[in-house]
């Protein structure tokens, strides 16, 4: 039986980490949300039943046969022993996990750029603040990031991954945030990546394995838009 | 040999989550930066080393053995199976860390209640957007998360956890949350809360089981202050 993944249908968001790992993997998958009305309704009545023992908060979550599982990073604990994305140590699990966790991190600070204040207002009704947390998000935070990441890669000498000799989902995550932040602020990111060559390889290298490359040329990839988690306001970006 | 813990020294904040899991299994452990000077320079030092395989990003940041494990989703992840405080099976396991990342992101938005567009800059700087970030937060978000948490203890009838019938490591963390939030945000708490029983219930029977009472009866339990997670700015509370 395919996984189910519920996930809003419109944008990339928190699920394409999942979506990710998925297609890395060639999972089958139906992305239920996306298949008309009727998954959307779906999705939104799992969400608000009282009869879930495990309820999800938010998407996205991934039905596996009797498992609902939501919390992105914890969808990819439980995806990468099974699909040849993690290694089989503890050590390396566990680091595999902390590293999906900064990213976490990472997201979620990405997304209050664009929503300092709320979630319940437009990016039009906190446009100040936002200019002014995006400031110190591209002067401190990228590169804080960034920086640790292409450390992790650093350490790792010579294997082109963030850990071992293979792809584990957090490879595949930092693919994403890259992307991201390129699509989100073009013009602070050209000058911000020169300094994570690593980071940078590490991207390309994904880009262009066979499953992901196909991934991103199909339908399947929602394109960046302004309502995901990366959002191009060009008031955002650095000036030049 | 004990785990070693290393957090910042003057502050609860993110590694309370773990000092209240570790204190509840009365596992020894030392916390490394409250070692005087000489502690701190040790985390510090950890922290910058290049020769670390698996570095931390940020603080906390677990020593058990040869493991060096950070995040603290992650921590409690690898600390439940091995103190009882958590059940064995899988999807009670993907649950309890479902549950704890949905602590994670609470905790990053009560942060961000009183820094909602740095940590580089100092409260007083970002006052304004801190008001407009705490009002929301208070309206929407609380009730949101308190609500989502009710309702996983209502689906669990009868036990008083969040998951089966004996303490989990989220059930610590949610004492933590009340505890919190009662401190930062006293007016308005004491209003939200009366909405949300079972989690008041949940709080009030962590704080009197032996080793907790203990624990916070000790001078090992850091009083809330203005410089952790959860800061009491009466400006950012209700007006009553």
């Amino acid at each position: 039986m395919p996984y189910e993944l519920y996930y809003w249908p419109s944008i990339q968001g928190r699920g394409e980490f999942v979506r990710l790992a998925l297609e890395e993997a060639e999972a089958p998958y139906v992305d239920v949300a996306r298949k008309g009305a009727g998954g959307m309704s779906a999705m939104l009545r799992l969400m608000q039943s009282n009869r879930q023992a495990h309820p999800p908060f938010a998407p996205p979550f991934l039905r596996s046969g009797k498992l609902l599982i939501a919390q992105t990073a914890n969808i990819l604990l439980y995806l990468g022993p099974r699909h040849g994305l993690v290694p089989a140590g503890e050590a390396a699990r566990l680091f595999a996990h902390q590293l999906q966790l900064t990213v976490t991190d990472l997201v979620q600070e990405v997304h209050d750029t664009h929503h300092p204040i709320s979630t319940e207002l437009y990016y039009e009704e906190q446009r100040r603040a936002a200019k002014q947390r995006s400031e110190v998000f591209l002067k401190h935070r990228v590169p804080k990031f960034l920086g640790y990441f292409e450390r992790v890669l650093a350490h790792n000498t010579g294997k082109g991954f963030l850990i071992g000799g293979r792809l584990t989902y957090p490879d595949l995550s930092i693919f994403q945030i890259l992307a991201g932040l390129r699509y989100a602020f073009p013009r602070a990111m050209k000058r911000i990546e020169r300094s994570y060559p690593r980071v940078v390889a590490l991207h390309d290298r994904i880009a262009i394995r066979p499953h992901i490359a196909a991934y991103l040329a199909s339908p399947r990839r929602i394109p960046f838009n302004e309502e995901g988690i990366f959002r191009h306001y060009p008031a955002l970006d650095s000036k030049r």
